[in-house]
């Protein structure tokens, strides 16, 4: 069977407002350092008047994995809501310049194009505040059928699971996938998001996640679990999914058919700003997935696009991910 | 004599669009490398739909001067017009963040805020593409006398010199200045503007510039010389003037009393890409001049500026100005 599309992703698409910063910027505003929390357009505008001079790069999380599909040389298609404004030109112009396919229509009216204020760190720690903006009305109708049947994964982002009309979304997907034998994978996004839904998200996975992938707090929160070998002895035990756990500097534990394996990081040149980190590992592994090769190399891939994107600042990388995971996987 | 401000600066308020591009990008559109070219707003658009990915940065020649000024501990204010969108709103954060005085009211009607493309090269050559926008409507009412009564400096931006309304609006900077027994600076801003507007530059510098401002090319247009030497002399012959002349890696040659005092180029740590290599030098040599320093030590402040800005994508710095120049100065 071969489909048009590897990945189709869908997200909140978000322009992120990156500025440096000191601790002492989020000890004065109450931030908790390496966070996203969801505020209020007043909020982000409080907090907008008192950042630094920034720089806006397109983000957004399964966004920012479709753009480091694509630069792997994979075929990536993304679903996501902009305003018809400034910052939503920009979004679709880069995330189209990157290789990927992007039809959601632009919202004409209701809020502007939802941006995340990124405060970087001198630890290179991310601290993120995010207005939501158009993204908070994606709903099943925005999610095209024709596209979703002819991809090979489908990427859901753990980040929309908060509104009813983007989870109806997300059901849509998960059956029209299904229903064409193909795949879907589910980012966790947030400890605190799983804190929120997880009785929910475990039904989602239950009825039809295939693929798992979450950080060590995410994962330890859907398991409820103290230690995250508690929580990957939990993912194992669902023998049935695939699980991809990223363990930032340890590197990540991969898991099919219940037997865990542990895959160690890739080296960065040097690390700058960890945003995106999460996003182009699981570009790497989605794309290794949907290639059909081993879990082991899958997250080797990932790991690989991470080092890139945390070298430089921005979500999104800077140099072409195929012609380094090339040179790096001989 | 104690001014509110050491330089007011009037310039284009633009937003830079900076993506990295192949040399093949040029050609295939015909783009002078290195140029400053004004596009319609149908053949921006085309080149940005051709354009990579890109990241947007508040730029604008004079804005990224004051910006400059303010990061060495100078206090400066700015003019220039942008309209009531989005991108106007992050041109407007970011030069105030940077602790510029910018109170030029937002236009609610007409075209939307300038924008400029800015293909950097490998070679860190940039190449500029301007849809000026809501900047071609600054006029005269734009220049608030009280703040040019209370500013050392006024630094006049010669890419604004094309519109009779801009003209008329220079004159008035000009009048209220030197009323009040303050200094005129003008940056030259680009050799293809001196060219349409020789005599007429000529005429201005005659009535109202104490301070003139340009590169090799620029000066050589100015004075129709053959050579840098006969620009150099030409110069050097209106004693009664300033000038500060950049060489790129050759350093700058400044004159006053009309004697030539040839500065050497600062070391950059690396060179990733000359967008505002100009405008940061001039922030560090009239922040020299509103402080009455040597000529020289102007011109040494300039180039300590311009190798900063030069080592990172962007056209104002990343770094504290004032510390780096501290170190380096002793």
């Amino acid at each position: 069977m071969t489909y048009r599309y590897d990945v189709v992703g869908i997200g909140n698409a978000i322009v992120d407002v990156i500025s440096l910063t000191e601790d002492a910027f989020l000890a004065r505003h109450g931030l908790k350092k390496g966070a996203m929390t969801l505020v209020s357009a007043e909020t982000a505008d409080r907090l907008y008047a008192d950042m630094g001079p920034a720089i806006e790069v397109s983000g957004g999380s399964a966004a920012n994995t479709m753009a480091g599909i694509a630069s792997l040389g994979g075929r990536a298609a993304y679903m996501g809501r902009v305003h018809a404004d400034q910052l939503g030109q920009v979004f679709r112009h880069d995330i189209r310049a990157t290789g990927v396919a992007f039809e959601t229509p632009a919202a004409t009216s209701g809020s502007p194009t939802a941006r995340c204020l990124v405060f970087v760190t001198p630890d290179a720690q991310r601290t993120m505040q995010t207005y939501l903006g158009a993204c908070v009305d994606f709903g099943p109708d925005d999610v095209a059928p024709a596209v979703i049947e002819d991809s090979h994964i489908v990427y859901l982002e753990g980040y929309l699971w908060d509104k009813a009309q983007a989870k109806e979304a997300f059901r849509k997907a998960v059956r029209v996938s299904h229903a064409n034998g193909n795949k879907v994978a589910l980012t966790l996004s947030d400890a605190f998001c799983v804190d929120r839904h997880r009785a929910e998200f475990m039904a989602l996975i239950e009825d039809g996640i295939d693929v798992v992938l979450a950080n060590e707090a995410e994962i330890k929160s859907l398991w409820q679990a103290s230690s995250i070998d508690d929580a990957l002895a939990a993912s194992a035990a669902r023998s049935d999914r695939i699980w991809a756990v990223t363990r930032s500097e340890k590197g990540s534990v991969v898991i099919g058919g219940g037997v865990p394996i542990a895959v160690p990081a890739e080296k960065a040149p040097r690390v700058v700003d960890t945003t995106g980190a999460g996003d182009l590992y699981a570009a790497g592994f989605l794309c290794g997935l949907a290639q059909e090769r081993p879990l082991a190399e899958c997250a080797r891939l990932g790991h690989i696009c991470a080092a890139e994107v945390i070298s430089h600042y921005g979500a999104r990388p800077e140099i072409s991910l195929r012609v380094l995971a090339n040179a790096r996987m001989k």
